[in-house]
């Protein structure tokens, strides 16, 4: 039996608005993550990976500087004048069952490949670095437009970072290499983006 | 013999400039530090860590919430309105021989003791799940005006927090529980303040 609201419309389960939502849109992709960026979902991802004491991982504020505050109430300082810096780091970075976790996350709207200009020198210095002390780093890439969602250790980027600078070098890493050596993390309930199973595999914790 | 400048001032080697300004400043404190805040000292210590190959930590940037933002010209974006939020977490973390490093550093005007309410409940928090995760956690206090400075491990930190909320509790820890329980640093030249040598004892690490 269909049951409707008392304007008209029907009342529609779950599945059903998401199947209506997907013939309305007509276009074959996945909306499991209903229009979220790789950014809310990950912070949702460690949201949860915090309350359920798992590991305790945070994305790091954008680096401001500031020119101008004014204090027009005591409690409330107003800042009037700043600008966005370059940030010297990744994004994300935390503690997880004593390993020291350090990544970045980007998304490109690019069908078969990451263009490796995404990434910044300082930034592959600063995982290489962080490496080096014995932390885990690795960069997290979504393919917004295909929604599927990669995540790469650090020592198969820098591999991908270096050949860039040889003579006929590629300028991006092929959605085939992601697929062979990268792993591709499945959309979940909670956590969203269960990347800790991958990292819990690539560097045999517990 | 006694050289002067042309104007007539003597020149004076580092020593006796030093000596000069202390007697004339006629007080008895340490001038090791030359102005500088704690966060300077920890800013320029990171540097010197960072390109020593030591160790990779990190002051996170100051968290604000962007309202409003101008576009002037295309490569500079102008924030117009924005407000300072609450850190969620300490301001220091980072990577040194395979373990995570996370600290807050504060300062005191007190002579005598040092203020709880210096810290956050979150902080507190924050600190007692990354110590969960097998993260070395600590503060590092400076009383400014005696100018000393001292690394207090995040389990006596702990101890020290818990007990203001008993009845009679301290709301401060002593500068004596300080000098006996904590680690006094000593300033250097390079590092400015080498906290991790007593991270190194602490944690028994190499």
């Amino acid at each position: 039996m269909k049951i409707h609201y008392p304007n008209g419309k029907p009342y529609l389960v779950n599945d059903d608005k998401k199947k209506t939502k997907n013939q309305l849109n007509k276009k074959k992709v996945s909306y499991s993550n209903r229009g979220m960026t790789l950014e809310e979902d990950l912070n949702r991802t460690n949201e949860y990976y915090l309350a359920k004491k798992r590991a305790v991982i945070h994305k790091k504020p954008i680096p401001i500087q500031v020119v101008n505050v004014d204090y027009p109430h005591r409690s409330a300082a107003k800042i009037t004048e700043a600008y966005y810096k370059k940030a010297s780091t990744t994004d994300y970075n935390g503690v997880y069952a004593g390993h020291y976790i350090d990544f970045e996350a980007k998304e490109t709207r690019n069908k078969t490949s990451f263009p490796l200009k995404n990434f910044h020198e300082h930034q592959l210095e600063h995982m290489e670095a962080c490496a080096v002390q014995g932390g885990v780093c690795f960069v997290i890439i979504r393919f917004s437009t295909l929604n599927r969602v990669f995540l790469l250790d650090f020592s198969l980027l820098k591999k991908w970072w270096q050949q860039q600078f040889n003579k006929g070098g590629k300028k991006s890493i092929p959605l085939s290499a992601m697929i062979e050596d990268g792993h591709e993390l499945q959309y979940s309930l909670a956590p969203r983006l269960p990347y800790l199973d991958i990292i819990d595999t690539l560097y045999s914790i517990k």
